[in-house]
């Protein structure tokens, strides 16, 4: 089974680290193609550098072979309703995977990403796939997606631990999800700290998407999924008339 | 790894049906122990019968060796909450596996369950897990349980065919949820008929387990999932004062 | 009218409690019968003490005579809806009975229960019931269910009389639920000293039944509480196949 | 007890019929005086009647005595929140009694009120009382409220009656609310016939308000329902600037 | 185009700052027509007021000339769909419209009115408008709503600034809409004190008129905004039966 | 004023028709400025065109100079939320305006689009902005985007009708919204034929981009709308580890 990994941004350490994530994680027959679209920004902090990431996501599977599912690796979840037009495979974004899974291990979870202004955007995505209910909060620990590279920094993780550790304690949830596909090689430690299920979105949605491949299940593609439509011959311009 | 599958319900013969499906889909290392309650109704009908099984379910896990993960094969989830509290490993109805992984390869999708009075009980547990406004309508075959047990009924499969492809029309859904453990043996028969994605809850539900499992994640014992209190001595009696 | 006033736990303290709340409160030509199932847990703390208690309670039942009405006297309301299907008469859960109430008098309102870990129960029924948003918050004296069982235990008055304050300060609700059957005594002295009103269940329950049998409606019995139906003769066992 | 029943409306032949179906069902201690404002339109079909009647509510409650219980007698809950500031005891409209009762006996029910345009707003109240996920549907029957005044008129009852087995057909609901104060004397004859429970809003407020008031409890005057304050001295008048 | 903008309370100082507003940010064609109505409370604090005010708003405007949109100036939207049925153009309330265009500026707004007794009604109404979500939250600045209407009273508009600074922080919202139409003069000074956007709900809803006016588009009259029904001739009068 | 009209998709028969359209409506002193960007999709059919089309988009506005004001004209409300961080003035995308509109004008509106594939995209962003329980439906005319580009096409526009009376007819709505921008020139012919208003989004965004800019609001930038960060110098590149 060969799954490919996009970090829809083009920070190639990330990369790496969801990467190594990714292969640890993984079924002995699984194959981890992970990547990052190169002219993506660097890190997708709002909106705006969404709608990028997601357009040179698309342009780079469009380019790329053939996998049987496809995972992406912004918590966001960038891009994954356009990918899901494109492929046939199944195709999970690691926001979604781990909001699900969070809601199968306990009555409550909050999510901790970066920084605020992705707080409205995770909100609206946890509204969209109706487990707000189950998510008593989101918080931002104020780091940068970029400060998160380096796995053995443990000013970073302390920055994190402390922030978990107040957010469980507001929301009085028992399970915590972490709300940046850079925080992925903090997650173990995190949940040894904390004594409560730490659900990491890239694990999750790897583990997930070989589920849906090993269970021969696809992408509908009779509604809303289906391929796009191909357009009549070009007439396009830029038109300031 | 370890699998409880348990069906809630007494059938044997629908046991032996879900363990051939949980057996043909599980991982090589994965070992899958199929059982079902002694002294449970025959099938779960409504929820009298659910309250029963459920309380018959918690005695035959009390009684059995442990396990990495568990399966509640019913489809109304059925005591799913509270075997969370008794366990430690991650536990997952077929229902809520069914559903979840809907949402993740279409826009909308329908449930096709057995008999008319399930229907609100369905309803609500697709409110409950947040995903209501995703489940297009709840839909009854109007065949008992129990008239499913044969995988070569060729009446019973195409009762399921016909009002499978009448309730996609009406809702105008990309997937289709299964919604009776009973119908397992059906699945992959009715996709390949449909031409959408027929989610099996039986089989989903042991995929989505092992990928818990295989995660390192466990059921959170710090909130509404914690280890049953112990009580103080019985002073118990049928009182009629 | 014969009201059966079912504690689905085994307290018989407890149940003592709740009858004489019960037969004070109820008009005079209702004939009130307390009981509690023996073999239940003794008290009901989560969701697994729920579903041993649900059992007991329908064999209890199955066991007992006749009544017109029935009242669940668990906050949780502990196997209400199967008991609905049992039964002709109506049959109210004192968390349902005092939340609906609470909204024909308060704009607003808010609950206390005895444990952190019977919340999410709570807060889910509340959704259920469609009373969530109305619901400003459910909150936990942490006081275990069986230390209220003596109605002079100034202590435990005191305790809860302190956290009420809070959360109507906290939640600025105009209502106070009373989020546990065993508080039913301590209700009255509550409501006098917070100047507020405090709706206990098992009184609310037992008027509202008395209301819906003298308007002579019963449980409806075509859809989702339609009686069980009966099975095929058994063929159960233990199968670890 | 005195409870007093208003329709808002300015119609004898309903108030009076409203008035036989509370004495009918209240308490033999219960007092039941039955008023309708003078002034207020003759039926209340739509927004602006609505309007108009509450204002007139409160002016005939402002001038009557006191009692014990109030009952609002039109299914859009005229002017309710309103008065429940002006009195101290409980206040039920009979839209909101009905739908409250009817989750009490059934999973789920449908409203039959009398014109299409009252539909939106029984819409807007079920879900603002939380009760429209229970509510399968609101439908007219196409009959003028005026209409219904008479009991013994055997062609309104068939109309109903037909448009309720139409309703509960299409919607699948196991319980019928009859959504106007004028369908009262209608309610059991129709119970019989269409073997369901069949809600009549002005019996079942009238019992539930009983209930409130033989529970000691009052509306809440510490937020939304608190008195009204009194205003500075008038400086009134038209201004047209 | 003639846009009637009424107050529904009959304070002539609000009344007069409600015109200056509406007149300063009208399009140059645009002729304001502020009205207040005799006879109706001072100011509306509370569901009882609202009433009153609702009655004597759609008695002004049924002895007024014809305008083409109309404006009611009160936060709470007293009486807006009673107007509605009333009239052709365009009728929109203050509160509903200063919603609406916190939503197309900012991802969370919070609600800032005069006094706790106001909260409930603007949530409800938040909710009805479909709102609430992203509406964090709706606070009181304790200050009663007739103290509001000096323009250059430096003491209120402190008490404003201070009570919504302390609202943004605390709900993390990006907008701040001004729950009371006699807040509408201190709207700008306030934005530019907090650096975020200010709505008012008159100027807001004077321009939201305008251009639906210009647009042609009417209130819908073939449903619950149809104009009322004449009744058959009168058979009103107070009954005591 | 200035007010930037972008057409998301890069037709250019589709930018002049919604050119027209918000010329024809804007107010004397506004100046349209109607553009489309080249490389974008010709039509925008799904997700994976709103993708690159949102793309486009941005880089298009980075190369034109300021406006007081932006209209995204696409029914999808494609990119709106990038746009919206990009700018300080206010950004409207036509959906949200058609919809904010329709709840201005009736109870319940309903929705008809060009293909069945944009009926999830449209229903989920009608939930995020909260309006989705007033829109009681959304439909498709099936008729390609394309298709629509002339505005003389009868046979087009009698498609629609007849849909539209269809759609009004079962879903019992007072008001239309047409869900497509190239729908634009048939509005006010078929609000004539249909007697119910229908709402254009593309000139109800210019009036309502028009009444924002007017009362001085601009884009929050304190939250989920803030300026894009700038990102530490590149380090991007493809990566296929």
């Amino acid at each position: 089974m060969r799954i490919r990994v996009i970090n829809p941004n083009s920070s190639l350490p990330m990369t790496r680290a969801i990467e190594a994530t990714a292969r640890e994680i993984c079924a002995d027959g699984t194959v981890i193609e992970a990547c990052c679209p190169p002219g993506s920004p660097l890190s997708i902090e709002g909106h705006s550098d969404g709608v990028l990431a997601a357009h040179h996501m698309l342009k780079l599977v469009e380019e790329s072979g053939p996998a049987d599912g496809f995972v992406v690796a912004c918590f966001d979840d960038t891009g994954v309703d356009g990918l899901r037009e494109r492929v046939s495979g199944p195709v999970l974004g690691i926001g979604e995977a781990a909001m699900h899974a969070a809601t199968m291990l306990a009555c409550r979870f909050s999510i901790l990403t970066t920084l605020k202004r992705s707080i409205p955007i995770i909100e609206d995505n946890a509204s969209r796939y109706g487990l707000g209910a189950r998510c008593k909060g989101v918080h931002a620990a104020n780091i940068p997606v970029l400060a998160l590279e380096n796995e053995n920094d443990d000013h970073a993780f302390s920055v994190i631990r402390e922030a978990a550790a107040a957010v469980l304690e507001k929301d009085g949830s028992d399970a915590l999800v972490l709300g940046c596909g850079g925080m992925t090689h903090f997650a173990r430690r995190l949940g040894d700290t904390l004594g409560i299920p730490v659900v990491d979105g890239v694990s999750t949605a790897v583990k997930f998407v070989e589920a849906l491949v090993g269970l021969g299940l696809k992408t509908g593609k009779t509604g809303g999924y289906a391929f796009p439509l191909s357009k009549t011959p070009p007439q396009t311009g830029k038109e300031h008339v």
